[in-house]
């Protein structure tokens, strides 16, 4: 008798379920729920009252998560036909920093009528970016304090991670913070709902809110120099018993059950990350192979046996990703957003017509004439900082350069060119791991592009020079939730033992792979050695002008 | 009783007359004749033989200047009603270099049947680029032998020049080169159709033939060390009897009375060059006020009242512009056509609706869009070398950068910071000038471009911080050409006794002027020295990138 799990993907503006078999990772039913609430970006969707939002801000409705498994899982289990005794777990994974103030019941602050006309008492999504001033005083703290933790984050932590949030919440509402028994991960937050049971998970701990295996938190003299309030916030209002990812974290509760269709008590994994819970669906539980989840940004995840500093990097968390492993990620924070740029910005009408002449995407039409050029044969060369740097310059103030254009350039040649770029710094990347004694000797791609941009694949590993797999799901992170659910459930209930004997049986790679060709290699080691004297010199203060650039821009704006 | 000018424009594509009242500069009547065989770069247009030309080959045929006399002037003498005795003057401008090999009574050799297939008898028409080899071989021999001419023209000789194009034909087909009894410019050599009277003008004789006033053509044994056969080439095939423009050449002749209507005798000025003869049409006869011929590219000139030595100009030539001073001359190679690149290759599909749907020009769209922008505002920064340099850095093989761009960067800030950055080009000209003892106080604009976009000529305004005055001519250098023609008949026949009296009478700016706005100077100064920052780095050593490229390049297409 097959045995089945689930995994749930919490995105930023849907939710998705998956019912796979666990013995072999067949993925036998999908349901997708689109937040009724969406990202909360203009102004609370709350009756009677209109309450605005200031710039930066992104918020979410914790009601949306709970209304995702009420509609996604009864969903799959209809479709599939599978009955409920035969689904042995669930795991979710979520997107992160993105986290909540809740009562000691797990009850959200927003639900409470008195405080739901409050922007603070929300969700705070990811890519809520208004703590920047709480990021830059957690920043001048630590390096004033000598604080030793930072080197694990590359030298500086995110107004998007856990504790500029939660300072942010006390600097503007101190009603709401004082309000708040408990702060959280949504992503532990869904675990609690599902099983009545409080726990913290090491990812989120890890890469976001500062915590290590074998230090802990940040000292309370630490937050106290953030703030008198703050001082004792991780005891009062947070944890120090963080589990490790691949543990249960209890079983499904009777009302959970309800919402599903689940059986009660069916086993629930601890709480996991999107990009980091696709490693072991991406078949890695090794070191030496490098996962590169490529969508809008391009987030890489690569395993270490030991600890290594590795400069510019976004953080290495030890059990961050697979139990037993350093787990070291580092980021690209415009690829996909780069050429949908591009279409949206420069591609001539001559261009758009000819596509929609063809009845094809003009991505597609793209890739098609700059698929026929030889490495090289534009002239052009592109720094990719549309978006800034995130590793391993991280530095969000500069900008993008293109290089080598004359009145012959085509934008099919600017197209290629800014591929070419993201693999450059996707090179850079894979080059300052090696140099820093983490070894990488193979790529596995897996999100959307590599399903839509075969060009793309190829390029990368001839700049690169490595071997790039794809994996063979198309929703690797909810294969991989299902992955560690049916490990929750454990081996005497017809799941794993372990993530390893999981990933073994359960995830799996196309059987095309794309391979460095010499020839093209040779021209792009010409290349990437140009675009290395362009980054180090506009990256690392050769010449500061794009900052100049920028305050000239801000002021000109005033 | 009004007395009139005609003065003939021969273009690149097509000759245009325009008849001119004497008194006041008044364009009466104008006429264009498009050349039948236009540029021709493919194929000899000759029947029952198919000779194609090699790569980088530009000629024209002789006998459509002769048609343009014959087609342009009777029309404008129609139009217009003017009696041909009234019409007391002709003159005529040319592209230059743009020259011919021909027998002793003026016949050219591509109308002799028996050297008609020979692509090296017809005219070699400027924008000829297959004498490269023989430019370096001038420049190389020059610099070896330490000759001093070599800085008149910022140190290099272009291949477009005199001597590179009657070297090719020395190399390529000596027997050509031996049946020339004359080579000429066509400019001379229409004046002689329409004379009967050989001369050469100083304007070309200076700035393509290395002849200069004081030091006359280089010595024999320059041209003797190029190529034993050239060694007496000025003195077999040319002449040193050059002769100053502004001065008559001769009258016209029977034959030429016949193909224009026009009275024999009529006095036929000295020939002159299309940019060079703007200058006085452009009300500008005296130092410290920069005529901007602005098309696809700029030519800039200026007149100075000493010999200098400006690193990086096109060159200078004592009486070169105006007789009695020096006539400096510079360039940008890539400025309308900047924009015409733009717009074909990189305006969005939504803008080209827009454009259409208002029923404007995609170019004012984008002019209109980018006018709403405060200087500063796009924070972005280009070099305007998307066709090499021509000066100050007289480099070809540098290339376009576009700095600064993010994932908000619109097209219309893209298309501003192009014609920023062709504004910051000519501030380098003008502040080389400046710095080298040439002293400018303001501009004046003519040509296509100034008319078309307002937008563009208060941007050079406030980045150069000089007052911009426009022509009121639309077709200045054909004004010019009636200007010297109307000296070329004198005082006593209702003439003028020199161009600096004729431009007084004839020439005339608009009312409207575009005055550097202050707020506008201090931001611009701030980009302008981080664009000077990049264009040293870029083009004077500092990062050799776009030249490794190019030789990329080169080799991928092979």
């Amino acid at each position: 008798m097959s045995k089945f799990a689930i995994g749930v993907d919490f995105g930023t503006e849907s939710g998705r379920a998956v019912l796979v078999d666990v013995a072999t990772g067949r993925e036998v039913a999908a349901a997708v729920y689109p937040y009724s609430h969406g990202v909360i970006d203009e102004k609370l969707p709350i009756q009677g009252r209109e309450i605005r939002l200031e710039a930066d801000w992104a918020l979410q409705d914790p009601e949306d998560y709970i209304r995702t498994f009420k509609s996604t899982i009864p969903a799959v289990l209809k479709e599939s036909g599978v009955k409920p005794a035969d689904v042995i777990g669930l795991g979710i994974d979520f997107t992160a920093c993105t986290m909540l103030p809740v009562k000691a019941d797990g009850t959200p602050l927003c639900l409470l009528p008195e405080l739901r006309a409050k922007p603070h008492a929300w969700v705070k999504l990811w890519k809520h970016h208004a703590a920047q001033p709480e990021a830059d005083k957690i920043n001048e703290t630590a390096r004033k304090m000598g604080l030793k933790w930072l080197d694990r984050y590359g030298g500086k932590i995110s107004s998007e991670w856990f504790f500029s949030k939660v300072l942010q919440i006390l600097d503007e509402a101190p009603e709401i913070y004082q309000a708040a028994d408990r702060l959280l991960e949504a992503a532990d937050w869904v675990v609690w709902q599902l099983t009545g049971v409080e726990t913290r998970n090491s990812c989120t701990a890890g890469y976001k809110a500062i915590w290590s295996k074998r230090e802990g938190f940040p000292e309370n003299s630490f937050f106290a120099a953030l703030d008198p309030r703050l001082e004792k916030v991780v005891d009062e209002k947070m944890s120090r018993a963080i589990q490790s990812i691949g543990n249960r974290a209890g079983g499904l509760t009777q009302q959970a059950a309800k919402w599903t269709g689940l059986k009660p008590d069916t086993a629930v994994a601890i709480a996991n990350v999107d990009a980091h819970v696709a490693v072991s669906a991406a078949t890695v539980t090794e070191p030496g192979r490098m996962v590169m989840i490529m969508g809008t940004s391009i987030c890489h995840m690569v395993l270490g046996d030991e600890e290594h500093i590795v400069p510019g990097m976004c953080g290495y968390v030890e059990d961050g990703i697979i139990p037993g492993f350093f787990g070291y990620e580092a980021g690209q924070s415009c690829v996909g957003d780069h050429f949908a740029w591009f279409v949206e910005n420069c591609a001539p009408p001559a261009y758009a017509h000819e596509a929609k002449e063809r009845d094809i995407d003009i991505h597609q039409l793209l890739e098609e004439k700059a698929a026929r050029l030889k490495p090289g044969e534009s002239g052009l060369l592109a720094l990719d900082w549309w978006n800034g740097n995130r590793s391993v310059l991280v530095d969000v103030d500069l900008t993008g350069l293109l290089l080598g254009a004359t009145l012959a350039t085509k934008a099919e040649e600017i197209y290629r060119a800014l591929i070419e770029a993201t693999a450059y710094g996707t090179r850079v990347i894979v080059d300052t791991f090696q140099k820093n004694g983490v070894p990488i000797r193979e790529l596995v791609a897996c999100g959307g592009l590599p399903e839509k941009n075969r060009l793309l694949i190829q390029i990368y590993a001839d700049v690169t020079g490595l071997e790039i797999k794809i994996t063979a799901s198309k929703q690797t992170p909810a294969l991989g939730s299902a992955m560690f659910g049916a490990v929750s459930a454990g081996r005497a209930a017809g799941g794993y033992y372990s993530i390893f004997e999981a990933a073994k049986h359960m995830a799996s790679l196309k059987k095309e792979t794309f391979k460095p060709k010499p020839e093209n290699q040779k021209v792009y080691d010409m290349l990437y050695a140009e675009y290395l004297r362009l980054h180090d010199y506009f990256g690392r203060s050769g010449n500061d002008v794009m900052k100049i650039l920028k305050r000239i821009k801000v002021d000109a704006r005033k």
